[in-house]
């Protein structure tokens, strides 16, 4: 399995000459397999020379500005990042809804860490969570049933590589049950090394599982220092932390030493050249040489540049010209190139799936769908509904529209001419999770009603209690059951057919 | 003045010409103008024959939905829908900051408005607010100052053009204000008629004074009914509102009917030609064509095509075979184009501006910089300070963020090793508008103090009341002259020299 990954253009090309690979179409033979980029490429400027590449991932942004942002957090470590934007890839064959898109939505974390400390400050909130688990020995044994266990003991048994991967990986799962994903289609699959980037060190994606089969919907890698290193290197800037050590610690060098009085007189112009051979030595040559030049009285020095008789590039230093020694000094600060835990979340694969999730029918009537998105997703939050278009209830419905506009509660006023039962039907469908009738009781006391969509209970109350009940609903201080529990439920009898 | 937006290229050609236009830098002749497009264009699919190009607005996807949005709002009227997203412009001389780039975020709400009733239903809302109007009047008059008057008034006056265009232009100056913009430096400009763009019938943009002059930060057009004519036109889809006339129309119509069964045996095959040609009669003419068959008797008739006898495409048609009538039918509805009213921000400017506007120094220090964000836009809302590296410190700062996190209110612990006045100013800077610091009292007694940016002031409280204050000044619920009314206010003596 996962083979495919192991070959280039040119092997690719290899293995569909060796079996024969045809179109399945045609019968003909298919032309060998060619480089393409995935980057949409245009001109920038009013000349058509520069030109310029969409961004393929939001990542790289954020890198280049890595000593600001160190620089913002004044230098303490670990500290993160993020970037919610749109990426662009020249998908040759987009498909499958917002599956496999040229263009997307990403939100993406960088958090950098010290290599040598990937603890994480708040592991214990998540370490006893339960993860579905396709680690790759799994996989390479051919199996596909994740292994049941908590981010504790994959970390502590290596499965996970370390604490603060696991710690995202959990966050992960946490968001994922947030958004109303459903648990039963969550697994956390590892990438096989023929897979993994050529950056990463472990790498784990949350897969959902849709119509399409298991989709990768959020990827969490811990992509070392390759990312800040390649910066680094290409621009000339150190892109390191440095960090005030408790203890200083003392360093042992070897140094050699020309004795300048006199080899300056003896080598002439050749010092600088000899200087400079013994500059370049390493400390392990340095040691050996030292032993040497104790033992034998003199070493011999190969220059890179030939001396000034023009041929020969090696000289002997005697004792007396030359000293290797060892020195102490003491280190007080430690450099080093942070690594990057990096969760990275699809937007639109995220929506597709938890779409398909959500979606149901009542299981008495396959035309009535609901859309059980949270209330916390949902963009309309309260439907509120004229029992019927009488000129007494139009007024009472718009008051409430503007009580709950003021609360910063999404409302929609349905007033169309549909039957009370269609128009919760149809807001059911689209998703909004709570619904105020207003009716003729209203009119008399001022009282409404106050239905939830999933369980279509209602409860019924004076208009500042349900207007209370339905903010406290959509700020998530009160659940539907507590609302239930402390105003009148509204019983239907059979008979009167409730909505139906 | 704005006499350049009356010319083309060759007309601008024509004039650098005329007036010998030159290089400034060199003196060297000026070739004429060429035509650049401003869009980005890149080929997608695997081929790179089919040419994409990056969008310049965000309105016209809004506009390919209006069917589907429509149908969202059961076809009530009127209705908006809104998007917030980048546009791509290829400017030749980026520049200004943010204020003249090439990727922009741009937020947009497309108003749809039956044309013959453009009253808002919210206008009392803002009506009475006065807005600075640099109207067209006054700018061919080459004066700029703008006329101070109440939205009502300008309404009235057709200085606006209708009151919906008027309440979002009030709503727009709300806008400005609640998000920090100084008052001082607003005006709303009317496009002239000779910049204003070919769908408008009436335009204003908001423009902000920045040190690079009066900038234009948010547009509010009437694109009257132009988008969705032209979408309708180009796709074959008709993008109208019906809407059920409350008292039905009669409506007189000529017809013009051949008698068939003489007609059929006397033109034979001609028949369908002679009908065509009556089809294809409008209204007028068959009214000038009733009278003369009742009064001559007969009408000539031009066909498209010729007759069967291959030469003649008239025929004569006597009132034996032909009829032209009056009829009356009952109109119930009546089809319309919406008006579209768009106010759009472009965010990027926007943001410019308002960091223009807040930024400022104390008067006795110009190193002592403040960003005054308003709390809703400030990124961080409180800064956690402990006064000093002591060991016991640590965990309470620890504990208040894990708290105020919990409330859902953005902090950041500056534990550095700066004082606390260093760390006070730099948070100013920042622009974070509250400030707990937690000093040897709180071991003590677990009281805490908070600081607003603005004016330094302190009150101090137990935590849970320093909490419960700053979760209201988040949420807008108290404001800071409340908190210092009833919590304990902190008085420095001048000699301890406070923060300074």
């Amino acid at each position: 399995m996962g083979q495919i990954d192991n070959y280039d253009g040119d092997g690719l090309a290899e293995l569909i000459k060796q079996h024969d690979i045809r179109n399945p179409e045609t019968d003909s033979e298919v032309l060998p397999p060619i480089p393409f980029n995935l980057m949409f490429k245009s001109t920038i400027g009013p000349s058509a020379a520069a030109p310029v590449y969409l961004r393929p991932e939001t990542a790289q942004g954020q890198f280049l500005n890595f000593k600001k942002l160190l620089d913002y957090n004044q230098a303490a470590m670990p500290f993160a990042s993020a970037s919610v934007g749109k990426s662009y890839r020249n998908e040759i064959s987009p498909r499958s809804g917002l599956l496999r898109v040229r263009e997307f939505l990403m939100a993406e974390i960088e958090h950098y860490v010290d290599p040598e400390k990937k603890q994480h400050e708040r592991f214990s909130e998540v370490s006893d969570l339960t993860l579905p688990l396709l680690d790759s020995e799994t996989q390479l044994a051919g199996r596909t049933t994740p292994k049941s266990m908590t981010i504790k003991e994959a970390v502590t048994t290596r499965i996970i590589d370390n604490e603060t991967l696991g710690y995202f990986l959990g966050r992960i799962m946490l968001f994922l049950l947030k958004i109303g994903i459903d648990p039963s289609k969550i697994r956390f699959r590892q990438h096989l090394s023929n897979e993994m980037a050529h950056y990463a060190c472990d790498c784990w994606d949350a897969e959902l599982l849709t119509s399409y089969g298991w989709i990768e919907c959020v990827g969490c890698a811990d992509r070392s220092a390759y990312d800040l290193t390649v910066h680094s290197k290409h621009t000339g800037t150190p892109l390191v932390v440095k960090e005030a050590l408790a203890q200083p610690v003392e360093v042992k060098e070897w140094q050699a030493t020309l004795a300048k009085n006199l080899a300056g007189p003896r080598f002439k112009k050749d010092v600088k050249t000899i200087q400079a051979a013994l500059d370049s030595l390493d400390q392990d040559t340095l040691a050996i040489l030292a032993a040497e030049l104790t033992e034998k009285g003199a070493v011999t020095i190969t220059t890179t540049t030939p001396l000034s008789d023009g041929r020969t590039t090696t000289t002997s230093l005697p004792a007396s010209l030359l000293s290797i020694t060892q020195t102490t000094r003491l280190q007080t600060t430690r450099a080093y190139t942070p690594n990057v835990i990096e969760p990275s979340f699809g937007i639109g694969r995220l929506l597709y799936a938890l779409l398909e999730h959500v979606y149901w029918h009542r299981p008495d009537d396959p035309s009535r769908a609901v859309l059980s998105l949270p209330v916390s997703l949902a963009p309309t939050k309260v439907l509120i509904a004229p029992l019927s278009s009488h000129p007494h209830l139009a007024p009472l419905a718009r008051a409430l529209s503007a009580r709950l506009r003021r609360l910063g509660v999404a409302s929609n006023v349905d007033a169309s001419a549909a039957s009370i039962g269609r128009r919760y039907a149809r807001n059911d469908e689209l998703g909004t999770p709570f619904g105020v009738t207003v009716d003729f009781e209203s009119v008399r006391d001022g009282s409404v009603t106050l239905r939830e969509r999933d369980s279509m209970a209602q409860v019924r109350g004076s208009e500042d209690e349900i207007v209370a009940a339905a903010r406290n609903l959509v700020d998530g201080v009160e659940t539907w059951e507590e609302v239930m529990g402390r105003l009148a439920v509204v019983v239907f009898k059979r008979e009167e057919g409730n909505e139906e």
